[in-house]
């Protein structure tokens, strides 16, 4: 049953049922943008003779608008903003993805673009700057107000991807001796003081040194006389504002924070970092280990065709040295393939299932490296149990490819040669799957990014040296 | 500089900063469980004579207990969780892998169970019971008061991963007549009947239809006589119980939501999903897409060998038909190859590269459409991007390669072929590699589990195909 059902409608006997189902028809959002509205609006964007795109675009929300820039083609976006560029909500452009806020905001006069910053609050502001080039930033910073610039240029002295970059300025914190009701009263005067949005009161000390934390609901469910410090949490999570964003966000998943205060090197309150903001980190971090296992620098889903072929080309680069290794093994037994083709026929099956079965341990150990649930205390249990997971599957697949080679080309021999050279690289599969990511952590590379390579250049060699070498003492 | 830097503390010549330091010292906590704690409680464990680690244990917060369940030897934990089973803190069970829950409830009493499930919030009872036995389930639903055990029934009603299943039915919820003064007076009255952690109030008719939304802070700015129905947020965003919970993210994320109300068809709040549960989702939803892109159900980190061994066997079967039908090919070549034994050391580079190119552009679609940046709008520019990527990076590693086979096999004729061939090759890998995902997402399958076998299947059999055909009809 969808939420506006007109039978439902019809059924319900009181007004009140009725009213309340039609403003529930009317204030649910339909879950992302629509391709029609989609459709709708290029059109009238491409109808220079009136504006027509402009009340339609004005009835989308701020998400609806940024997913619509993202995916209407750079004409259309270009004069989407030409026109339009003034109307667009500011929040507009934190939604957006890197390459298209950068691409956008590069286009516009610096003044505009400070426009945009002022109207934001500190972090996301700091998020949009960040990603230009350093002439335009200054460019911009130059016609900032004076409070503005100086939070921004701050911002930009915390190393990038720390807590930092990541905190807003806008903050509510409290002495430790007040009471519940000199707070309320405090937050009812404050007005416009206030950060636009708010989930933690943090209590200080007048050297603002962080005594504690107070989600609103405790504020709330607590009689005005209640003291304040009677209410803090038992644990405290502040943030030193040089810490990796990651580690940030581990700290908010394992403790389910909402907000947490964050500390200069002196250990006072500089900001707060919101759920948000994490939920944003999460996202990146998750991406970023699934783009450079394949080889991807971040999502290039928004990059330029040149950028986004260089980039990708410096992978394949370092496949292609892999790949001739690999050759070289071959090239070594080169007599050998003449006499028996078939081994040429086979031997790809060889190298491409222990690159397969490698893959399965490494992303597991990948993840779980990202996740810190693989540390010291499991290191050794982990390898031993991809593998024997790898002999075990090895076992399995000798058999079959065994069975099938020999019938193939019906000669027992190669059956067997076949099926030890399975095992062989399966064994070094499962062991260099999870190994090998493992040892560039302890020695801190990042193992999502070298690992896959590394890993098809063992079960590539492996797997041709062990079949071709076996072929070449049994089978002449 | 540290936290608990004894410098810093020296200087300070205020009794109060050196107590504020020694406070944050005290009540920071270390990032994680670090090896030497889980070393000295394992020890502790071990040694049978006396219950050292029992005091060990209790200092521990409930992520960090969670995370020494999961990090020590199964014989360690059982011998922890006999003796000290009945002190941990209910909690830990919610915070363990799902491998790891199912088995340590199987191994305890129902009665023990049903205890530690009427302890929790009703979506942390529902989401540890759900993983266990049937017959199991029934025997720990039979232990539980009348209350718990229909809020769980009723849960397990909804399908799995569904907005059901996540949310909790503990809420705050006023009708929209009211004061802030009122809601405020309700909240101090109702002491423990309120859920434990809260962070909007929902407003509602008397029928319990969902009016509107209000964050904390809200009401907290606001004066005790202001109109509650003035206060809720301009959109409302109900979430009905039978929603993916892919999907209800999608929203959380989108809209920056800390809390939504949940509705059954009658759109009837049920329920509220916090954002602690959506962080869940979304780190479940990234690892699901991350191991399917390697072969993976799910992460099998946890799971035991023989269990994880055959869910791997499954997609590794898959692998081998696609590297037979490669073979396949080659096999047509076998008189071509007999000839020029420098096509058996070649091949693999051609099939190589245009894998890896493909698992690129793959890759960054896969991510694209569940993100939900790749929609009908865009696919078509998304696909002529890659192709286009892929001829060019196809251009460059053509020249590369041609080269190097020239000079190392002393023939011309055989670069251009190679040249020619991986040409083709990443023309293709660009092509199906976004064209894959796009395709089978549009006909309703998933595109993280079958585009890689899909995709490796075609670049195997072209790459194969492009070089031993060019050459048998060049080179012989």
């Amino acid at each position: 049953m969808t939420t506006n059902d007109p039978a439902k409608i019809k059924d319900a006997n009181t007004p009140d049922v009725a009213e309340a189902f039609e403003e529930i028809a009317e204030t649910t959002q339909q879950v992302g943008l629509s391709d029609d509205t989609i459709r709708e609006i290029t059109d009238a964007l491409r109808d220079e003779a009136n504006d027509g795109h402009i009340a339609l675009v004005n009835d989308l929300g701020i998400a609806d608008t940024a997913d619509l820039i993202q995916k209407i083609p750079q004409d259309d976006r270009n004069s989407l903003l030409e026109d339009g560029g003034t109307d667009i909500d500011p929040q507009v452009f934190s939604y957006l993805d890197e390459n298209v806020q950068r691409s956008t905001l590069s286009a516009m006069e610096p003044a505009k673009v400070a426009d945009i910053l002022s109207a934001l609050d500190s972090d996301d502001a700091l998020d949009l700057i960040e990603n230009l080039d350093e002439d335009f930033q200054q460019q911009i910073i130059k016609k900032l107000s004076a409070k503005i610039r100086i939070a921004i240029e701050e911002g930009l002295t915390f190393p990038e991807e720390s807590a930092g970059r990541l905190m807003q300025r806008e903050y509510v914190a409290v002495p430790q001796f007040w009471t519940v009701g000199k707070v309320i009263d405090y937050l009812r005067a404050a007005g416009d003081d206030l950060p636009s949005e708010f989930y933690d009161i943090i209590v200080i000390d007048p050297l603002y040194h962080v005594r504690g934390e107070i989600p609103l609901n405790r504020i709330l469910r607590s009689k005005r006389s209640q003291k304040i410090e009677e209410l803090t949490l038992d644990e405290l999570h502040t943030i030193p504002a040089d810490m990796d964003q990651e580690e940030a966000a581990y700290i908010f998943r394992r403790e389910g924070l909402n907000s947490a205060p964050v500390v200069d090197s002196d250990n006072r309150l500089i900001g707060v970092i919101t759920f948000d903001d994490i939920i944003d980190v999460i996202d990146e971090e998750a991406e970023e280990d699934i783009m450079k296992l394949a080889g991807v620098e971040g999502s290039d889903f928004y990059r330029a065709i040149f950028s986004t072929t260089s980039s990708r080309f410096r992978w394949l680069f370092v496949n292609l040295i892999t790949a001739i290794a690999a050759s070289i093994v071959i090239s070594f037994f080169d007599a050998t393939i003449e006499q028996i083709v078939a081994l040429a026929v086979l031997m790809p099956i060889v190298a491409s299932m222990g690159g397969n079965a490698g893959t399965q341990a490494l992303t597991v150990a990948v993840r779980a490296l990202a996740t810190k649930e693989l540390s010291d205390t499991n290191t050794l249990r982990v390898i031993g149990k991809e593998t024997i997971v790898g002999t075990l599957n090895g076992i399995g697949f000798a058999v079959i490819m065994g069975v099938i080679a020999m019938l193939w080309f019906d000669s027992t021999m190669l059956g067997l040669v076949i099926g030890a050279a399975m095992i062989i690289n399966l064994v070094f599969a499962g062991l260099c799957g999870a190994g090998i990511p493992i040892f560039l952590n302890k020695i801190g590379s990042d193992p999502a990014l070298s690992s896959t390579v590394l890993l098809t250049t063992v079960t590539d060699v492996i797997g041709f040296l062990a079949f071709l070498g076996l072929a070449s003492i049994f089978l002449i």
